[in-house]
């Protein structure tokens, strides 16, 4: 190997230059054989090491909207020179590159690629592995729901946390927690009309943020408070804000700096909303302009409106992964959004985008340390989609705009895809993509967006298939109940879904919905006055897996909750055809379910969890609040 | 694992339906869940595979000039789709992302990066491993003279070859194998006047095209004959055509496809310029315009002008491998670059630079192929700097145009650095940069640039001090010449060097230049009449490694000609003082040299090399023509 300074070396003195003032011109630190050079000697032995299996405790996926290769480079070189290394972003080992294109879903061009995608289709690509269309929150082309990531992990009983500086129902924290036509649906008002068949009051799951209450992230931190002042039209909280509905159903609202700080625990789900709309930038804006390029060039300066340094995106990615690592049994499924490097993009604001790819950057830094002492979980940073800002030579006939580097040295930066005032175009060159940690070779080379759901999905050993996880579902009653006494129906097992519905079938009475936590929840019943065996049925809304027990109403009657004396029929079985590959029929104890002949090891498993059941070991995991409605 | 389709068979499907004419609607293979995935399944494995430690015997080397992130989606999406994959360029398995600036030579910012390079100074960064000003074709920033990838792998006896569908004296060939301060320097006019120093007139080592023909590569490959017509105005040529010069210099000099499919071997070097200038395109120009997105999507058509298929850049990298994959003793380092995607990009020519990728991605495939059935290669492929185009939404105020894509869907590519007629810039993109074989992990994560040369010198295990590859230079001399009678000067292990001078010393009289081939030069000299003992020094041109040995003029002498029986006195030493550590001192059998005390291994490894000197091992390894002054 050479004897010449190479890297290190050279960076360290062009890094003494800068914080001494000198100029480089009297450094010199890059005019040599090997002083521009990265790598450290062979790196052969460094990827072997960063090549390691899948099967990751946790991972943190980092999103910089709109972070292109260009806009990386615009942002390293401003903020550390062309010879510098951004801290975070470009620390990652493995990297590769991949593809970001949406699909049309016009007539003419139905299914065909569209080579521009917006946030919302790749999004929607890598939360649920699905090509879509440009405005699709986690539907497919045909505007059906599609599990996100987030919520696969979450019904895996893994710890999930969605973190953005954007508003929390901007498309690309939007596709972790919600499935809707159009990501223009943030609230109940918006849903009604936008997004018809995903309204509450037509039978739909409701907008964004009412489904985001659904999903139970056990963390979700972000901008977009307003939409929460929406009050709901239908539903279980119609007429009340939905403020009321996130503390109704036990999450811990937080809107401050201070109350955040105040958290000590996600055993309660965290909401952290610290702004109406977008979060304010950390730059102020240096806008690109007609003939820009040919003025002197500018340095950036600290925007007066930044949050407080404790709502910086690394101080919540801080935040999210002390709530979240807290689980003894399970690992976490964390995204954070780096939000506004795209919208600064679109408006042409050089500033704007460089300080949000430093916020991103300083919370990619928190991921990668977490990462390295935890040694147990896959980081990936990466971006939706390309954009437009260029670095030219001269002056474009668009916008530009020329800044002193830290390197101070003028750099030209181009936007040419809209005119001044304008919003500039996202573009559709593929994307750098990087990963680090277990399961981390799966990035490299050339993949698509899709590619990364399957990455997160076999790191997390995540089973996909909703359904087959709630085929487990247990309902247990009390043995008997007193003729219009009230009773508890304890439902386990339903971890592939979000909520539920019971329905008392003798009659047939419809007892109601229920929020599912951890596969668990208790509703309250009034036991019919009719004496004889009545059937409780309950069903998944997200799997439509149904599980059934019976009770027997008696003149007298001994306590109306369950003991562990009780003896409970249960049963779970798919009321879609769809999930017919999960199904599965559980009956133990001395109830009267049936037992259908599906295989003695079925029959084994069931026994032992009948066995549970009895033993009362099957209750809910209080980890935290369910809502009984 | 999924169960569900990935990609394998949905781009079947896809490809099916192309094929067929089916249109993609028909089809549908993008929209279900994994449809558009690209991995099969869980990449550790097959990513371990592909690390793999560097000692390559052979390095490829393919630059798409020009060809950024965006170049490359532009042409997947139009010649195999947004979910194909280009089979060369798409195929390679460790990727990175390199930097490319280059650096200010003005005063004022002298040092500093300039972050949106040339190819000059792009190229002079891996050829090099030093970053320099936009222009310098392997010079530093100050204009230094710089030894090349080609040059350092030529003189560590490896063979070596330079193909390019530009002019061969255009900058990313030019890198390789000369050093002048600008590139516009081709030939012997322009450097007359554009790189003075570099002037054969001035002592300077001459243009590009000149300085070509001393580095003699095995297979150079390209345009730019019409240089080759001037005719050069000082040194051994002059008055000469550079045509003359090369084949006088033992050139095997082609100009047609039939000629080339003739050369059957690189023993003598291969020179094929095949157009006057850059080669004609692959695909006939389709230029945006301005509002031209608007129009109809075009689809790009065959150049009537372009070469025959033999002459394709697939085909010339065929060939050259042929003929420097056959020195069973050494391996062998080729460049290639696909030059046009650059100029048809500058031109806003959406077909021009598709189909100028679409061949560099043929001869990619080539050079995969011929890797993996090696199994000793590393092929290093990306680009040197990034361009103008983007794939966006909508039209731009700047130039635009709209093609069909495979897909049978519109694709809008956008140039929005300069106006219409106009050159559009480069960009300042970080690249990607992929590799395959031995010592492929150097180009994961980011690099710069600059470690490409690292990267590759390393996989070959190349000695890069040239002045060490020529400290055991000897000169071999009849022990007696009869005055006046000529007499041969036989030079050996000057490695280092491509040419030399030869000086008697006693009088001292310029026994002129000669080529150094393989490290050996024969040349045939006059002996003076003074009778009595004489001195030959010969100085290697490149590292100023000089050599020297003595015989005696008597008046009855036998044969003129070096005989098993001579005695020889051959001593080597630097004039350059900055090749000091490579001085090596050589005497040995009977002759008349002094033997200083450089210890005993030096003194052992001299005697027998002195030895072999004497049974007549070590005279010129007859692969090449020499050509004695």
């Amino acid at each position: 190997m050479s004897t010449l300074t190479r890297a290190g070396s050279a960076l360290a003195l062009a890094a003494l230059a800068l914080a001494l003032g000198a100029t480089s011109a009297t450094a010199d630190p890059l005019t040599g054989t090997g002083d521009a050079a990265r790598n450290d000697g062979d790196q052969t032995q460094a990827l072997r090491d960063a090549v390691r299996d899948p099967g990751a405790r946790n991972v943190i996926l980092l999103i910089g909207d709109g972070m292109g290769d260009s806009e990386i480079t615009v942002a390293r070189n401003y903020l550390v020179g062309a010879a510098g290394e951004l801290p975070g972003i470009d620390a990652l080992p493995v990297t590769g590159q991949y593809t970001t294109y949406s699909l049309h879903a016009d007539d003419e061009l139905y299914g065909l690629p569209d080579y521009t995608p917006d946030s919302a289709a790749t999004g929607t690509a890598w939360a649920t592995g699905t090509k879509s269309y440009d405005g699709a929150i986690s539907v497919d082309l045909d505007g059906a729901d599609l599990p996100s990531l987030l919520e696969i992990a979450n019904a895996n009983g893994l710890r999930t946390g969605d973190v953005s500086t954007a508003e929390i129902q901007d498309a690309t924290p939007a596709v972790q927690v919600a499935s809707v036509t159009s990501r223009r649906c943030y609230g109940p008002s918006t849903t009604s009309t936008q997004c018809p068949t995903n309204a509450l009051e037509n039978g739909g799951a409701g907008s964004i943020s009412e489904q985001l209450l659904d999903t139970r992230a056990d963390v979700t931190l972000g901008g977009g408070a307003a939409s929460f002042d929406e009050t709901a039209v239908a539903g279980r909280w119609a007429g009340q804000t939905l403020w009321q509905q996130a503390t109704d159903r036990g999450y811990q609202v937080v809107r401050t700096a201070a109350e955040l700080a105040a958290v000590t625990s996600a055993d309660a789900p965290v909401l952290g909303l610290f702004t109406p709309g977008n979060f304010p930038t950390r730059f102020a804006p240096a806008y690109a302009t007609a003939g820009g390029g040919d003025a002197a060039p500018i340095t950036c300066s600290e925007s007066p409106d930044r949050l407080t340094p404790d709502l910086s995106l690394a101080a919540l990615t801080t935040k999210a992964i002390d709530l979240l690592d807290s689980d003894a049994e399970n690992g976490f499924f964390l995204q954070v959004e780096g939000a506004s490097i795209d919208k600064r993009d679109h408006a042409a604001d050089a500033c704007g985008q460089i300080g949000e790819t430093q916020d991103l950057d300083e919370a990619v830094q928190v991921a990668l340390d977490f990462a390295a002492a935890d040694g147990n979980t896959l980081v990936i940073v990466t971006a939706d989609h390309a954009h437009t800002s260029q670095i030219v030579d001269a002056t474009t006939p668009g916008l530009s705009i020329s800044l002193t580097t830290a390197d101070g040295a003028p750099m030209l930066v181009s936007y040419g895809t809209a005119p001044q005032g304008g919003s500039q175009q996202h573009t559709g060159s593929q994307l750098r993509v990087a990963a680090y940690g277990p399961g981390a070779a799966n990035v490299a080379g050339l993949t698509d967006q899709t590619d990364t759901f399957f990455t997160i999905a076999d790191a997390l050993g995540l089973e996909r298939d909703l359904a087959s996880l709630s085929a487990d579902a247990t309902v247990t009653l009390p043995e008997s109940v007193a003729p219009g006494q009230p009773f508890e129906i304890r439902v386990a097992g339903l971890a592939g879904d979000k909520t539920l519905s019971a329905l008392l079938q003798s009659d047939p009475v419809d007892l109601g919905a229920s929020d599912v936590v951890d596969g668990s929840a208790v509703l309250t019943a009034t036991a019919p006055t009719e004496v004889g065996e009545h059937t409780v049925t309950v069903t998944g809304t997200q799997t439509g897996v149904s599980a059934a027990a019976t009770f027997q109403v008696v003149a007298s009657s001994p306590s109306a909750t369950a003991t562990a004396t009780a003896t409970a029929t249960a049963e779970a079985s798919p009321t879609d055809p769809a999930a017919s590959t999960a199904a599965a029929v559980i009956a133990g104890g001395g109830g009267s379910g049936n037992l259908p002949g599906t295989g003695a090891q079925v029959l084994g498993a069931t026994l032992v969890a009948a066995a549970l059941i009895a033993l009362g070991l099957l209750l809910v995991r209080a980890r935290r609040i369910a809502h009984a409605a």
